[in-house]
């Protein structure tokens, strides 16, 4: 254990929403307050380090603490955890590297310096923990001491360094059941039909393959999953389908929106606008509609799209409680290791067995060094797609079925859930 | 009461699924084996009347019964009523009339005679209770005495006779739901963007006007709710846009699929196949991605639609605990009204007042005549949509807001829910 290093903390959240990342900030904040002898305030940044260079910042405590001191677990911190999206708003912006732009860091510093900020935590995937890596790199520069920590987060599961990342579990569980659901719905018909449900996950195919969770469960899920990892094949594709037709007449499938011919083009791209995003991501739309209008033209049958779009990543009322209970450690235990005097490092999950739990399946908590993390994507196994490439592996299957266990109980009043928006 | 009449059951389920139609479905079996001494037998047609013409029956006593004889209520019904999309699987078939077709109906009645079936429930929608129309119209003609019941089903609450249909206050709580959470999702960004939901209800507003429930419960809902009921402006459209640009950068509106202009055209048909089902209507797709189009050239900003699709008539896992109560009672009343010598009715809801109750809210079953019933279409008052056109009135949404009271409660097992499957 490191010195004891006394001052404020801020906490913010980058990227996409994710129905966990808000589990997380509690975690931070409830460890905050816990620790409240060492960091007597706890800063959220509104929209990320773009609103702290605004110093748009709201000291959380009195938000979430009760009269006696404590932190108000089963008031406000129950409601934030069970809110979708960032509470406290999200930016994309992509830091300089710290040689290029000395300018952007000296005024970052000298606002920490101002606030006597001295534990940083950022909540975010991939693009979020380069941030954290550079400001790191930087910090090294300098004589000022603040302890950085990035929390992982992200639906796509595509971190490196941990088993799995906070909020794929819940978006695992939201696409799985939403799944099921339409299997039913699509089973009611005699007539042939196709309905092609397109999945988020650009380069990394976790949450398609979460779509084939109920055939392990069941044997009530689509009849195929492509994946991005491996290269989309039409032909083979019709060959899938009209397979299918000969088992029932209502087939489902579930496709990622990243989906890729051989040649590398997307499937999607006859009908992309061709954007990019600020981190040169290219922006896909369509990728369930193409295949739409391929299936119509060669079976002549009725078929239908469906894009699962936001609510695959913001649907709170339907996250799962594996899912938001680890994300809600996550950020305690960021807290706790910069307290013990870590710097520079993620949170991560390490997969433990343990015979006396569902499945076997336990979690530890670690640190990973930041750098080694950020700007890598993990994608599924090829041994788990099986070799045919239009399905995952029952081994994959029971590899993510543990953390959609357990369904999140939000408030309800009137008919929806509460959730604890930050004015 | 008239006299007792002995004899089997028949029990179907047509038109689209919907998260509460095995609740009635559940309803109609329940009652039917707690009148075993008069209906000794009761079966499911598999899909529809078209099912039954082929002699497609199940037995439905032994998979819903006890050993002691009783309805088997906390096990397999109740996994029935959490059950979306019609279990007994469903069909669009259009009936001839009688007089065009004799043939078709002395082809029925000889199949009524076979199974000695004196009772007939069929659970649906406007086109269903045609059905149900004309097959009553038809057994008057003749000498065999059947009692022919329809429970009425519908997403749309477009059906006449009833304060409101089984099966929408479970898409009314989803649609809630879901745009609650899109809104909390769209909410994390600070840049400039518009998200434009899609909503069933291709004559009838009352999905989308659900929509603005979260405004009514907790200030957190959409921008603006757009139904099928008044002309659609794209000027009075932007105008709107524009205002809610000023209010804040995350704008989100929600619009009927059936959004039409003035002059009589969709808002979506410049995407849509232009092709007609069976009853006639016209297909629709793509009023979202139409208004997308539009407000991404007129402002330059980002923009993005979504459509709920399917999920929304069968996300059984949110069903509205009221709707599913209800729908069952009204599988109930169907048969106990039937074997009381009823015939060629509806069950309807009659909305009473009990300030015992939340929000005052009471509702009482009765008997609609079948014929009152059949083709006509209930919209949105126009007084509940503000005189802009963009929005419902509070008191609108003060009438919607009792049927999403209540969460259902599926069975889980390992992570998913458990859904009941007649094979």
């Amino acid at each position: 254990m490191s010195h004891i290093l006394r001052g404020a903390a801020v906490v913010g959240q980058s990227g996409g929403p994710t129905a966990a990342i808000n589990a997380s900030l509690a975690g931070v904040i409830e460890a905050c307050i816990l620790h409240a002898d060492v960091i007597p305030k706890v800063y959220g940044m509104r929209n990320g380090i773009e609103g702290f260079l605004e110093e748009r910042l709201t000291c959380l405590n009195p938000l979430f603490t009760k009269e006696d001191g404590l932190p108000d677990t089963d008031g406000a911190l129950k409601m934030l955890i069970n809110t979708p999206a960032s509470a406290l708003g999200s930016c994309r912006k992509k830091l300089p590297k710290p040689a290029d732009d000395p300018g952007f860091y000296e005024n970052l510093l000298s606002l920490f310096k101002k606030y006597d900020i001295r534990y940083f935590f950022y909540i975010g995937g991939n693009d979020s923990m380069d941030t954290v890596a550079k400001l790191t790199e930087y910090l090294r520069t300098t004589d000022y001491e603040m302890r950085v920590m990035g929390v992982p987060k992200t639906i796509d599961n595509d971190l490196m360094g941990t088993d799995h990342t906070p909020g794929f579990g819940s978006a695992a569980k939201y696409i799985a059941t939403e799944m099921q659901e339409i299997v039913r719905d699509c089973a009611v018909y005699t007539v042939k039909a196709v309905t092609i449900v397109e999945i988020m996950g650009r380069d990394a195919g976790w949450l398609t393959a979460s779509a084939a969770l109920p055939n392990l469960v069941n044997g009530e899920g689509p009849d195929y999953v492509y994946l991005p990892e491996v290269p989309f094949d039409m032909d083979a594709f019709f060959g899938d389908v009209a397979r299918a037709f000969e088992r029932h007449p209502n087939v489902v499938i579930a496709v990622s929106e990243g989906a890729r011919f051989a040649d590398g083009h997307y499937v999607g791209e006859g009908t992309q606008s061709g954007a990019v995003d600020v981190f040169g991501h290219k922006y896909l739309e369509g990728t369930a509609k193409t295949l739409e209008n391929a299936v119509k033209e060669k079976f002549g049958c009725k078929v239908r799209s469906i894009e699962l779009n936001l609510p695959q990543r913001c649907a709170s009322h339907l996250a799962s409680a594996t899912d938001l209970s680890e994300s809600f450690l996550c950020g305690e235990e960021a807290v706790g290791a910069a307290v013990d005097g870590l710097s520079g490092k993620m949170i991560a999950m390490k997969r433990a067995e343990n015979p006396a739990y569902r499945f076997g399946y336990d979690i530890r908590y670690a640190t990973k060094d930041i750098a080694s993390i950020a700007n890598a994507v993990r994608t599924v196994p090829r041994e788990w797609i099986v070799p045919e490439n239009n399905n995952v592996t029952d081994e994959c299957l029971r590899w993510i079925l543990p953390l959609i266990q357990g369904e999140a109980e939000p408030v309800w009043r009137d008919g929806l859930p509460v959730h604890f928006v930050i004015k």
